[in-house]
């Protein structure tokens, strides 16, 4: 596709959105997680919550983003999703994400999941900044994916 | 502001955008960074690469991003912002993430610092995930932030 | 699809959006109305106009809403609509507004029908909101829909 | 302002946005309120479930409708919203909803507010559209409104 | 502000949103113009529609892009624009555009002028595309631009 | 598909989304072009920059409207694009821009080129003005289509 192998770039370097017209159309799964670390104090006032907001907002950013990734991502092919679902799961070390999406399309959902994580986690972040500004973002990546060419993924340590 | 100490819930634990607007305009700066772990051949490719497009489009998305907060972030005020930096720089290890943000109003920038970062991080992953699925996005995190009544912060391991 | 008869929520009652791509794509219509209540002398003085851009304000607000619904309702599926109509007709009591919405797709386009005619009716006030304040938005309904395994559905009082 | 009254339109009748560079900036309130009626027993259905996300979700598609006026509105002036809250209480003959913003700004905030309460309102329907399709979107008004120009309002039946 | 005189790029040449946070807040005005080529014929189909949709459409797309002028050009400051003017006008050689923007802020209005002339006529040339697809955008331009440090410009051949 | 021959509007003179739920699903491609006419001396110093980050910004800018043409565009469809490719070539008289959008859908890319075209034009004017604000952009038209019903066309003098 690209003779340097990365897909956005035409053989010259250039960034473009690569043509996928020829690529089936097939339904593809692909799965993203990353966690929120918070201090203990900060896990212990977020299990103190009168309600569940907090985790919902988190939730439904991560799900809207998703939907969002062809404006986001300057070379990402817009895709109509059919489902997305984004845990968000308090434990003692802050808050783990799990995000899912099934899109029937040319191209996988990668960044789909990844983006759904990770607007979920900063959600998470904006309602607890005022209680811990110390608070971080980690292990964004992958868990697996299926449908498409380029075969199914899991990942090693997952 | 808020019973729980979380400014985005009332003492209901209901969800709201918290009102500024007795909060005083001052001139308010953020800096956020992460970084993008990569395998040493893709970092590697990264560097063979004939032009610089795939570091300019993560430190595009990233500027991008950052203007969009009040769209992805449920609760946190549209901000107009003064000034966005996204320095993108491939070392030994995968790509270092740096922003910095300036922003006259009501209140800080905090989340658009963490997302400029988050999205230049996720569209660079979109270039080399041809290439390479196992990247992962880690140590998302405010470094510094000053301006606004709650005092300056510095990171104290940065 | 869950527990609670609710489509959006898990059996848990957790929000998601709910997984279509087993479902089929049809060809789905859907119709709603609603109408703005105006004064007597709005009325009048619209009808008075020398020219009928304020209805088409209106009009176009409904249309491009309602190619918007992924962004704007939080767990809707975004879909690449084939047609959208919106009328907007005034009378003795204010304006009515009907809108029709056809769309190939694994779900229905009731909210787009409804977010038009909704956005259409709030561009409208908009237009007459520095003549009279008292205006009103009512009786917003879906009117009907065809296409899709839930059936056919049309309103008994339409 | 215009000949005929309304102040998006120019003497000729043509559509513009208002030049408003000559009023003063002034902390400007607006509240708005609708109602979704829903049957008897999907009232019930609304109370049975284990958790609150249907209202979150409306509160929160509120919330965020109203950062997005400018967009939706087409000769809405974009406004950098200090306050939005959005209540989405269940009562017997369904849903009411009641919204408040806050804004510092030239222009007022009335459109924002109804945007928060349609939208709040359209996304409860959403939820609720599987149980229901004779759901109603109804008495979307201003309710009050205060600072600026043009004096403050309150609705005389609120 | 800048080593090559190019203010969106720093000393080394990197793409980055310049900092406007020292300078100070005036009110700007911009005007740009272009027009939209047409044959005689589609000029007289134009002039022989029943309504004047078609030029209304153009004129809302251009007041409705300059709004988002920070979302489409990359390195833009967003901005709450004050007044939008678009004026849309048949003539024998096609339709000519003139846009008008007034901005009380940190950087000027050029860019908003003259995308709202460029979205009006691409509005326009999508009306009359399935009548000629001949049709030509020429000669957009800044017209005049006043306020701010740089000093008041206008276009020589005006 | 309308007594008026401009399809977007109906036999009334309304306008509308035109209905294309009964057209074919097929590859169609779409191609325009645009010039920035700039001055001898901005040529030269575009020429000298350390990096190419401004034509990059350009060609991104581009890419990203081409995605967003539902959303400008007040009638037009959404469209899901399979490739979009925007070159940026500086020259004696200033940057010619050249755009190339295929999708698979219901309705032909040409508008998705014209605006990718148009908004490269933008922000590469963007670019430079604070080196020159003299700079024009003309000549932006389609250069060529195929695929879909009304058959291919080539512009006759490219």
């Amino acid at each position: 596709m690209s003779r340097t192998g990365f897909s956005h770039l035409d053989s010259s370097g250039n960034a473009r959105m690569v043509d996928v017209s020829s690529k089936e159309v097939t339904r593809r799964v692909a799965e993203a997680s990353c966690r929120v670390r918070l201090s203990p104090s900060t896990v212990e006032s977020l299990s103190d919550l009168p309600k569940g907001d907090a985790l919902v907002v988190a939730r439904l950013a991560g799900i809207q983003a998703a939907k969002r990734v062809g404006d986001l991502i300057p070379l990402a092919h817009p895709l109509n999703l059919d489902h997305v679902e984004v845990e968000v799961t308090p434990d003692d070390l802050g808050v783990a994400i799990r995000s899912r999406i099934v899109v029937t399309g040319r191209t996988g959902a990668e960044m789909e999941a990844l983006t759904a994580g990770s607007v979920a986690a900063l959600a998470l972040y904006d309602m607890v900044k005022a209680v811990e500004r110390d608070a971080s973002i980690t292990e964004l990546r992958l868990e697996q994916k299926s449908g498409g060419r380029s075969g199914d993924y899991r990942r090693r340590d997952s």
